[in-house]
């Protein structure tokens, strides 16, 4: 099975940005311990700052994805062109939020991705990718 | 481990009711396999279609459960009641919806309990509790 | 024929609360002259203050009622819960309201059931039910 | 008896317009079965497109009808104009609406006349006008 | 000096309309009044309870008038269209309201031809019409 | 017989500020001709950029104007304090604006005066306080 | 090819009326241009100010054109009952607006009648019934 | 004098709850001292979760009490049906708080319940329960 | 003990001021009778109609008194500065209205003090400042 | 003449991506047919799934394009910084939408772009773009 | 130049006043090492917690200052009127405040000044008004 | 000390894009004037016309930079992106806007940026730039 993992804007960050919201872990240190858990599934990474970057990049998994875990951080609010490409491509996409979306700012509460994905993650820190590789790993 | 799954209004029809959106399975059945996947956490269940039920469940299972899975139905979008329960008990919840509930009428958007929880898994059907059963067996 | 009417909250009340707006007649008493204008269907009757219990009623109903004429007082303007079990039950559900909700505060302008029931009968008074029922008998 | 019947702008199409939403019956043939079954009521008709007849048709009709029915189509939820006649004229008005408007587009679940008129009758198809006549001949 | 009285609809009414509200004065008998009142102005009078000739009307009476005195009523607070031909017409335009709209229904606050006409008289009874001739008589 | 005349915040400034908006001529100059246009009429005329004083200067008029010409400028929009005291005091209050307040930034489209008011001249320049007094020398 | 065009309030001063923003061309002179430009489609013109007329004119055409062109100026923002023609009748309908509409007030932004025809031209002037044709030519 | 003092949703948990909002003190030792400070008074007390038992209660205290207290906690924020039990019986109700809602969370800082009661008491602590029994015993 | 006691504007005109809402007793007359029933406590009492004039006299019994009772009367839906003075100054303030705000027009349900103050008493008439009174002395 | 035309996000899956919506024709395939229909202007066509490439786009061609079609597609209900660049540049834009966008998702029914743009064309499939070529040749 | 700083309500508290917001500085010490910092510009320094005496005090400084800096605290959230004179008086107005506003309350987060003033400066402490300065000397 | 300058999408047009609003000088021009006002600090200047550059930007920065000055232009209106950026760096950033954007269109009248910056400069012109300059400097 081939899953991709997208992350977007901040979340190269992961393990410096304020770590009371979002922990002390780095991704790439995370990635690799999630491979060892899922040893049948290949993870693939991706990163961005770039919504642009993002819609093309999701494009491209489209093809050859049997999953998408999609963490589209601060663009899941503002985004509408990457919902546009989530709804446009064949292989299901689990939305992920690390943090408890719902326990921040307003303008945080509202994701124009969620209604576009097959289902949501949200509030339970890393574990969440593990959580949506596993649901991919049954289904 | 201890973990409490405790669900709301009409989940009682599960099965019967409008099976493009929840699907053909009853709850009960459901139950008796996740309870095979996860032979070393005791898992208790509720239901009840009633708000003030649901608030002294959920303060009941406070003294005795590790972690507690709440599918609270249409209550998560109209009870600040059950919300004010999540907030005042110490063992953290898994907020739980079957169905994309994003992708539904707009007066399912909000839920009053997700700013409460500790997270929130929405839209991957049954395996949403298993899921969060996983959550607390790791965490 | 089998017809059920289900009563929400202060209804029990009805002749003594505010009958400048609810008039003076008990709904125990406009009961018995109601069936004896409709000597051929079964009318079984059900009030309840519970929002719960009117969820569990409506459920029961549906296996053996041919129509439900529902008058949910003011959980109809704050309960998505019994409008999804509206939603999800088999025979066709009629709202009634006895006074003119629209000419009243704004918060009764909304409700949550008309949109899931079949029809919806307001302001006519005690004479609702009747139309109602005259309705299921003829369709 | 002498009541009144006013349709709004399009219920001329009625049988030919959106089949699915508002049947397949014209309304010349389901008043000519509607007088039958109140012989005793003096059924009196009008239809117009434009929203200043149907004022003065209401306005005229104030003078010998008992009590008007009255479904305005569109102008219900955007003719302040004829709310202010209802609530102008002496006789009893019923609103009465073929489909259930508030299943349908948000722009259709408001409704100016509600408040002016004594009741409203939603969703019951053709039998609307029936029972609102029927309400009539026993009030 | 030439004006035009235009009135909207039900104002046909006046004298036998709520008159808690609007006064038991009938127009006609009003107008034969303020005729006598201002003896050097012709005043030229319109009712209608059609948008469509209200709008014929205005932009008839823009080529003799040289100001024009409008009470829409209802169409005040719902139509574009009048205020579209009381911008594009040359006389100036007084908006009159013969009770306090500002005291009523908050739907009665907004009127679209209040920011289209020169200026607005409110609440100030049939006396509202004879200050506007007055107005228009000294400027 | 006695009107006060009550000009709000920045009036005192008439004829300085935004000439295109309000005209180049003081306020001074215009009551003496307003009192030579209304013999028979004592004029008392009070200008404060303070709400307090305002609140003040109309509880005093209270108890020897028969009527009260009210522009509170700014605080039309603002003043609910104000809005009290016409409430609360027994003389009539017009309430005039120079320029047409409908016609300008949103927030100018609001009064909380003009509920409370016996009615409102909008957009007529100083010639509003003129008919404003030819009002009260009527009634 | 036979194709309706309808315009509907204060389109008949087309080139007098606002020159800035519609242009001084009148609509006569130009439809005659028109049908010179498209010699093979029979073109036929009707200009109302009423919004019952319209919807009457509308329920007309549908018998007999292959489309129609709808500019209903004012009445696009506030007709619902227009509206629920153009979603009632088969012909396809074009909507075109002279201005631009969504750079001029707020109100003016929404059409009711938008989401019920086949398209939308908008701020193209006249040219914008040219480019209509020409798409029912071709389709 | 007999006084009813009816507590709503997770108030059983009282000084177990949050007791940085709620405080340290559980409700039932409190009542004791409060009998105490007034010994004339017969102080009945009644706490449940739910909606409906407390519309219920508030009906049966109806028949008995002179005054009534209630502290409905979140059922304040979202029951129109409580807020029509207090509007449908006889004895008046003081609303009481014991935190500061105002200064909470914004979907706290509107009460249902507030409009229908005789007064409401917010943010004082316990205290507030015997401010409310004071004021029944001097009026 | 030293309490203040202050009256925003128009409560000068508390007994004369629209009874039905205010009552007939004056200000003073009440005060006294509270100063004999609290005879250990000092009560100073101020009272302004100016906005400006409460903040200051905010200000200066922050120095000396205990508690302070403000009943800002129309300025506590206005006025962001007086509650920024609440907010600034260390004695507790307990906010107090003599009707019951929330059962009058919806611009009277917001306060910007009340979540600044300690608490809020609200309907209970005069009485409510004798029980803020009467809070300070045992708190 | 020379003519742009330039494309937003996802476009590049045209003929791909969800045909009921958008078709089963390649952008690139069309393009080809265009030119051959508008031989006497140069073309030039670009796609880009990035906000800040359109927008370095659009500046580019604002050197050399007479005329700029423009299909933002999403970015179109969420770039200002896309609007602030077509408000920036001089020649003349026309926004072109392929599917009815007012028939979709509200969110989809406001852009950024239709107020900065000379106009709109939406809804008329891939021939939008030829309309908006034919309205630069002739203007 | 002659530059004149105008402080608005609880200003006079700074540096007593909520230290972690506003600092520890009192105003009066700041003015003189601004004064010394800007020798060559004459500084005039005035305070009011009245909107009332603010209002006046910046029509009189309009006729000798250069340019003012208006921090009107409180009030810029609040007030028209103020807006209304920085509109009405000639010499450049800049807003000024301590805090960051945007990043406290909501309601904090609109002024009715920024719009009308030159320029504003938020969230820079006191050295705010010394940028403030040097602006209006550079310029 | 070292300080960045980062600027958003069209600012690369300075000088030649809407001159009314943004004047006639390059950024570029104006740079090196500012750096030979401030020869002790080190201004490192960026432009992108994208938002996820702008991201990388900023995090590139937060590692050399003593305090960074960003102009968003409209991302400032759109972007959370770029607001937890500047919320996930140490050093201070202060936001300018050339333009004063409270007195533009309504969505530019908040920034997603404000609450994260450490204060805010606007309307000022270049100058802008050179009062934070200055503010680093000093702090």
């Amino acid at each position: 099975m081939h899953i991709a993992i997208i992350n977007g804007p901040n979340l190269n960050l992961l393990g410096r940005r304020e770590p009371d919201i979002y922990g002390t872990e780095s991704f790439e240190l995370f990635l690799e311990q999630l491979q060892r858990r899922f040893p049948k599934t290949t993870l693939e990474y991706f990163q961005s700052n770039d919504e642009g970057d993002l819609i093309t990049i999701l494009q491209r998994c489209a093809g050859k994805a049997d999953g998408i875990i999609l963490n589209a951080a601060a663009y899941a609010h503002t985004s509408i062109a990457l919902a546009d490409t989530v709804a446009a491509i064949a292989p299901p996409v689990i939305e992920v939020h690390i943090s408890n979306i719902f326990a921040r700012e307003p303008f945080r509460h509202h994701s124009f991705l969620s209604g576009k994905c097959a289902g949501t993650i949200t509030g339970l820190g890393l574990e969440g990718y593990a959580l949506a590789v596993q649901y991919f790993e049954r289904h």
